[in-house]
């Protein structure tokens, strides 16, 4: 018994020290630990009160135990203040693009999201129907905040394939992995902390960080290489970064993956540091080889990564049903959740979780990575012989980003606007940087139905591009 | 020509002057201001120059037109720093009533959702069959980020209705009204301004303003009298408030309506200090008298409210699809809306909108009300009777929320816990408190279908509270 309750005072410390738990902070209910800890409510009890012998911690009547230290209650403001500069947003520029974004007359090579052709659509239906028809009361009714049991059984299933164990119950349904990554953010990010990220990175994640009053440094993240690991080793050294938010596994808008023994290292430099690792898996289980690679959770011996993930480029773009999981971040995850949007839809999250009950989604899954890995060669193809020499072009092993590097100095912008003109979307380089790089990058997706209008339009964007080479 | 560019530049120098738009920020583009202000984009551009003239604004290359001021860009940070102490969080025992919260096992006298007998339920599944069957691809795929046009013209025209104008092309589709407050509030203030709320209030909006590192200053609301507009006005003179978060429409815990003159001049008072309003308009369509009672909006003649509402508390809880508009606030909003969750899920989106214009949503609209009128009516007399003596019960005209003070100072925590203990669900009414008050009251919410457990439960909290008052 004494051995027990010391084991779980001892994980209670290490998270205080790490900072985990922070000053003034509420300790996980005692229930909660026993059920975490798998003890019993007495030895829970027990570690709590040696913390609190030891001066860690303070039990606050009918409240609950608290780690000592700072922390008022949410203050009474004394007078008027003089006003103070805003939050710095970087790429202002983004909403014309997100403009482009929903123009649904476009072709869009803009767009990182896979035809429906490509995905189980009849499949989603056949399940949206079969929920109405068995549990329409539960798909109309608010879910839990938690999200789905059974849901949240098939993501942990899901992992499990990938030698991933993860607790359904540590998982939290979100809407989406954007919303799984600004709630993680949320929960473990300050105003003014530093947060690490790729660079080139997803614009909607420097904008998530930007919104949140965060500062960025950047690690590079290259073409057939993946994170350079060095690197992010130096900038942990140099900077107090409180969380890093990477996408080993075909970062947007390279395309590469970053090996096992790199995700091995980051997880080792982070944990050194009590760095949290946000992971966006949103296109691990797009690898262009079949083998889906491990997350950076695989490799997390303490529980300091944060996994976020997405049905929405694998079955169902419009469901918006994700997730967020990290044992030791449940807690604040939730409540992130409960505060911003209560619980995600329930009939999608039942649909899905039907769909994955009654079909074997490696068969869709095959299909779709099999085209998205003969679209990115029929693109590179087209760009090898139909734009102007110079030309460089990004070999990407998994999801459907390709990252372009335009000859002789062309403006992206330009490119971007040019292609617009002629209907066609695409995305200027420099939305994917916080420093106004990649002035002369373009991102292409290859997630569409191959034919020859997206010949046709490749093709034409290629033209554009030399005449602008030409005009310069 | 001259006079049309001129009250452009005028509305902008206002916003410059008001902190509407702040040093740095990025002001519309062009065509967003041609087309809020029906001008031509020549106007726009004439506009436009005359402030960069003036020195107000500063044209960036490639980007748009900034106001002058401060505001670098997303700094890199310097070196290490101290911790900071963690940004303030009340209730934190909040967490364990969420687990009460999501217990399907309790007879739920705290959720404050309708019972789905009361609601439209077979109609809202024929929609979604619908909607699946005439628009299976656009219910799967993204939505656009603002959310589905037809859906926005439905809430438009439910708008209209109690003679409130609002354009279709400023409403933001949000996952509830949760989201859509959780939106306006980031898009509004920066961690540490000043935010006022009323008391009681939903614990929802306590927890969203505590996340933000918001501080709080607090205006009473009163059971049958509403919002305190002089101590509003006095609030406003004393501090720099940023926003105040209002639910003039039957205020969850207290269900009061704030008059019509009390809005004119809690609008009037807001405006005259540049302070944004944020109104949560959640039950404003469950008038018990049947005449919806207009929202803040209505008496906005400067574009100084944000309005947030949803389809939960009427049509389906668990579909999530909510609104906020404020035509100032459109731009921030939407890029809210776009980094924290990209969009609404599509097929909740859509089936709601194919339900709006193909039912006539007044009829289930009278038959809720007046159940729930009925309801309250049935709450207090179960009270009258069999609770100790000297329990006060508000007497709500709207909504679905009962707020009782105990007698002879009960401690409503223990009444909670006891009440747990027999599978009961209430809410303490510290919870709606940002000061820990309310310890001597409770929330019971009158959405279920009456029938005898209902009131068997009802009589059976009200003989724990007499033991507990015995036990003193």
């Amino acid at each position: 018994m004494s051995l027990l309750y010391e084991r779980v005072a001892e994980s209670l410390r290490g998270q205080i020290r790490r900072g985990v738990l922070r000053a003034g902070e509420r300790l996980p209910s005692l229930r909660r630990v026993g059920r975490q800890q798998q003890v019993s409510l007495a030895t829970a009890v027990e570690a709590y009160v040696q913390l609190e012998r030891e001066g860690l911690v303070e039990a606050r009547p009918r409240s609950g135990y608290y780690v000592r230290g700072a922390a008022p209650d949410l203050p009474e403001p004394a007078l008027r203040r003089t006003p103070r500069a805003p939050c710095a947003m970087r790429n202002p520029a983004l909403l014309d693009v997100l403009d482009v974004l929903t123009r649904s007359d476009l072709l869009p090579l803009h767009a990182a999201t896979p035809s429906l052709e490509l995905l189980p659509a009849a499949g989603i239906a056949a399940a949206v129907a079969r929920t109405m028809r068995r549990h329409r009361d539960a798909a109309l009714r608010y879910a839990m905040p938690q999200g789905q049991p059974g849901l949240r059984l098939q993501i942990a299933r899901r992992y499990a394939h990938c030698g991933v164990d993860v607790d359904p119950d540590e998982i939290v349904v979100t809407a989406g992995a954007m919303e799984a990554i600004s709630l993680a953010l949320r929960s473990v990010t300050r105003s003014g902390d530093v947060v690490l990220l790729e660079t080139p990175t997803y614009y909607g994640l420097l904008q998530a960080v930007a919104a949140l009053g965060l500062r960025v440094v950047e690690v590079p993240n290259r073409p057939g290489a993946g994170i350079d690991v060095a690197q992010l080793e130096g900038l942990l050294a140099r900077h107090e970064v409180r969380a890093a938010v990477l996408v080993p596994n075909f970062n947007n808008p390279v395309g590469s993956l970053t090996g096992d023994a790199g995700k091995q290292a980051i997880v080792a430099a982070c944990a050194a540091r009590c760095v949290v690792l946000i992971e966006d898996d949103l296109y691990g289980e797009l690898a262009y080889s079949g083998t889906r690679p491990p997350p950076l959770r695989r490799f997390d011996r303490q529980g300091g990564v944060i996994t976020c993930g997405s049905f929405s480029k694998m079955l169902a773009p419009g469901l918006r049903v994700g997730w967020a999981f990290g044992s030791r971040w449940t807690d604040e995850l939730l409540r992130a959740k409960c505060f911003s949007s209560v619980a995600t839809a329930s009939l999608p999250q039942l649909a899905i979780a039907d769909y994955l009950a009654h079909h074997d989604v490696d068969r869709p899954l095959r299909r779709l990575r099999r085209e998205l890995a003969a679209n990115a060669q029929r693109y590179r193809d087209v760009v090898a012989r139909y734009w102007p020499a110079g030309t460089r072009v990004s070999e990407p092993v998994g999801g459907m980003a390709l990252w372009l590097e335009l000859a002789d100095g062309v403006d992206a912008q330009a490119l971007f606007e040019a292609a617009l003109a002629q209907g066609i979307g695409t995305l200027p380089g420099h939305l994917f940087s916080n420093r106004d790089e990649y002035r002369h990058h373009l991102r292409l997706s290859c997630g569409l139905l191959w034919d020859a209008k997206i010949e046709q339009a490749l093709r034409a964007v290629g033209a554009l591009a030399d005449r602008l080479r030409k005009e310069k």
